[in-house]
């Protein structure tokens, strides 16, 4: 912690999206000197950061590179060279969280084998190695519809994943190795944030729900706290204290769960930085997310997590008629709604379905909350200055 | 408001200190374009800011110069060449607070006439030219002890102002134009921050008080709610909000009053941009001083300033036996106070009573903040790493 105060310590961050740029706005605070490594020069943290590197962290050396200009070094990706991380670890530069966490992490079949052999409840779940493997158990019988298939690398917002339902979405089986699951009656998707310091201090966030569009299927917000049992939000919490302490990991891990009709709770999948079902938390907690993260990997205490107000956090994703200079509309209207906190994250061009920022709804009643995410869905949207595609 | 989200909206600050980096920091989630006009190319904001301009923001040239980069033009500071800005409006630069506002406010006999003028409360006062005019009109007997004597340019933070209670100070009578007072009785100081948009809607901050060490007779904290009388603060927030309409004011204004032991409330002085009585609002309100002046110059809706929990901030002054590199003692042990929320400014050499942070402590009931703060005092030092001096 000594150098923190002479201004003098440097922390990296791989990739430089919004949760990067939320990370650097909190790191401002307390003056750390930062530096980002991502591919794209006008990523969102580009114009905040004190230094960038424009480079592929999928390459070995160029985060070997990279990581050998700090002191700290921390991600807010999962795809990012692992051997190159070893390498800077072996040198003295303190990587956090550690990548043989990542590692197994990044492998989504890992990260179930740790599941199973540590006993935290997951959904039934068999490996395989690609799709002919897949065909040929459905064919023996040994495999029944419907299953859900998860690439075992490189998926991420919902990408890498398939539902099965039946003989007519064999096509969407995918050509890689994979782990296929039990499909779970989901009755709720819930989320908690955990982190860890060095000196084994433990803190977790309140409980965060995953609302979905009942037509679209997809996540239209997140609320916290989540409307689940005291019994669920104690059962989750415990699950996620244990599963950072049985990883033996420093930093913040982000767990998502499903809760099956039954009312039990199964682990869907983690990831080992900050996540989108946390952004309320700068405004609604204590202590946000990312200042958590720092506070983990300067081994600082941990801050209270304790909830300031309910909060409703919905993405602005762009729309998906519009490509190009992103224009906003109908900002002035939202700004005016009590307890709208507006996020923009600064990406100049949009894309259907691109995250281009969210927005934070704080209310001291969760469903004054909702009403306003409401309001604000129909009114903000993402759209192009330019071209209608 | 149609270009902010293009992302190409240029905001520029003159002067890049701490209340600008604050700026900064909030500037960044609405992804605007900031440029910053500072002489010290180590200022807090220079790591932060997109743009960084080295120059003397007290010669004309060099504001109008940096003004013509951007789109809005705002400051944290009143020490400017007004000129500069003037020309600046003309050319259709948004200059905001307009700088004829700046330009009263710069002088406190400028001041102290509209507060005259329009019937606010304030110490009855005279001008004087300079030091000889006052000793003469104390020969004559027509200015009696004790008197407060403030130089009518150029002071801040406490300097600029002499109190002379008898004979034995004459010598600390400034000899430059100033404006002469009675002497309040004073029992408490108070502050109002009000913001106003171009639309004409005003909000007002909860009153802060100022508590004074009363062996030092520095200000030791601030404190939110004031403790007052509902009627003080109703008039204090009254006057605060037609002061600002009667100014025709665009910006952010604070308003520093004092409490008489009879109960009255006298306007001390203002300054048009945010200031140090409203650093907790980050925390504790649900919008802070730093977004409402982006919303007000934006022409945008403003913030709601309800309190979201009490709170106490402390300026962390560099140590009176302390100059260098700057280091903070106890920082670890004060970020383990639940509710502390530490801001470092980046300054990267501490000096005896420099300004090199604060702390804001948030707590749901304002004894028990008083109380950590009074820890935090204790343990945080502001030192330096290499000499004792």
């Amino acid at each position: 912690m000594g150098s923190i105060d002479t201004s003098n310590l440097k922390i990296g961050f791989i990739a430089g999206g919004q949760l990067a740029k939320m990370l650097i706005q909190k790191a401002s605070q307390w003056d750390l000197e930062t530096y980002i490594l991502d591919p794209d020069n006008r990523c969102a943290s580009q114009g905040l950061t004190n230094h960038f590197m424009q480079g592929d962290f999928k390459d070995e050396n160029t985060v070997y590179n990279f990581g050998k200009q700090v002191d700290i070094l921390t991600f807010e990706i999962e795809s990012i060279n692992v051997n190159g991380l070893k390498r800077l670890v072996k040198e003295g530069v303190k990587v956090i969280p550690h990548p043989d966490i990542l590692e197994m992490i990044q492998d989504k079949g890992l990260q179930k084998t740790f599941f199973e052999k540590h006993h935290f409840p997951t959904a039934a779940f068999r490996y395989f190695d690609d799709k002919s493997d897949i065909i040929k158990s459905i064919n023996e019988g040994s495999l029944t519809f419907p299953f859900v298939q998860k690439a075992r690398k490189g998926g991420y917002d919902g990408r890498g994943v398939s539902i099965i339902h039946s003989q007519n979405d064999l096509e969407n089986i995918l050509d890689t190795p994979s782990v296929v699951e039990e499909a779970v009656s989901i009755a709720k998707e819930i989320s908690v944030i955990v982190a860890r310091n060095k000196q084994g201090e433990i803190q977790s966030f309140p409980i965060v729900e995953m609302i979905f569009d009942p037509k679209a299927n997809l996540v239209k917000e997140l609320a916290c706290p989540a409307k689940i049992s005291i019994e669920q939000e104690k059962k989750a919490r415990d699950i996620a204290h244990q599963l950072i302490e049985k990883m033996d990991m420093v930093g913040l891990l982000a767990i998502e769960f499903f809760i099956d009709t039954k009312g039990d709770i199964f682990i869907n999948e983690m990831a080992p930085r900050p996540h989108n079902s946390g952004h309320h938390t700068i405004e609604s907690n204590i202590t946000s997310q990312y200042e958590q993260l720092l506070r983990a990997v300067l081994d600082m205490p941990l801050g209270s997590t304790k909830m300031l107000s309910p909060a409703v956090m919905i993405n602005l994703l762009g729309d998906p008629n519009h490509e190009g200079a992103v224009h906003y509309e109908n900002l002035e209207k939202v700004m005016a709604i009590e307890g709208a906190h507006v996020h923009l994250y600064g990406k100049k061009i949009t894309r259907p379905f691109r995250k281009m920022g969210h927005v934070t709804i704080t209310d001291n009643n969760l469903e004054n909350a909702l009403a306003k995410a409401e309001k604000i869905h129909q009114l903000l949207k993402v759209t192009s200055w330019k071209t209608d595609r």
